[in-house]
């Protein structure tokens, strides 16, 4: 019964319906399917009483046009755009607690403004820092901050926007 | 069958397995208790394994206990703080695609330095923009920009961490 291994990374921008319930049916089409979702992103968009919903899948490049159709489908989704098929700009925020004190605030303060994040609170013990980016600069400013101690990490998912004028 | 009025924004952050289907039993929890989710931010947390879920609700203050309870019910979930109950920093990032023309560039790119956020792309009659903040700084850079024709908006709902050596 288990799929085939995943090999595409797919990312999707839906725009719904801001009800509730519509956010349980979009997830369970995809469990129901077996995709996985690595992860998902949701917030208001630019039209009132409509949600704007990003999604990274792991899924074959074949089903990625039925992915589309299937969640077309939904009477709650009105419109989806699969960004692999267009330029575009994605970004992610990530909020992490360190293991901070005297010694190795100045070094950490130091790595964070390299990644142009930000300090955005200190303890005795630790500092909270905020950082956006795309996923490879994401994952090289935990590398470096790994070995101080990561004590908590939250991060939202991706989100992105189509590049030019589209 | 209509709730009373909701009354209290209530901020949960969840950890839990990252596995299929775990997401659509949440999910399915809140609509089936007709909660309105109000933002909901999914990515990898300080664990292998494990995500971390950030959810904002609209409910009666009468209902945190029972909601706590019913979400430390579910197997998948391995642990729920209500950040309602402890000092907290939160943060959302936003992107925009913002309509602009060679007048109206300069005041757009103005106000989001202001905000310190940044322009991540330009083109011939669009700027597409990142910035990070509480709900309240959000929601200020909005309405400055509404007036420049916001063609795109996508948020990614809100990430948050406690204060202090928690």
């Amino acid at each position: 019964m288990s799929a085939a291994p995943p090999q595409e990374r797919l990312t999707l921008s839906l725009l719904m319906k801001d009800e509730a319930g519509v956010l349980t049916r979009i997830a369970g089409l995809f469990s129901r399917r077996g995709y996985n979702i690595l992860s998902l992103a949701v917030g208001s968009s630019e039209q009132p009483g409509l949600s704007r919903m990003t999604v990274v899948i792991s899924c074959e490049p074949d089903d990625i046009d039925q992915i589309k159709k299937q969640l077309e489908k939904l009477v709650d989704v009105l419109s989806v755009d699969c960004l692999n098929e267009v330029p575009f700009v994605d970004r992610e925020l990530l909020m992490l607690k360190v293991k901070a004190d005297s010694q190795t605030r100045t070094e950490i303060a130091q790595i964070v403004d390299l990644f142009r994040g930000r300090v955005v609170d200190v303890s005795e013990k630790s500092l909270i820092v905020e950082v956006t980016g795309d996923q490879g600069k994401l994952k090289a400013i935990l590398e470096l901050l790994q070995r101080f101690e990561i004590l908590t990490l939250c991060r939202t998912g991706q989100i992105a926007v189509m590049r030019g004028d589209l």
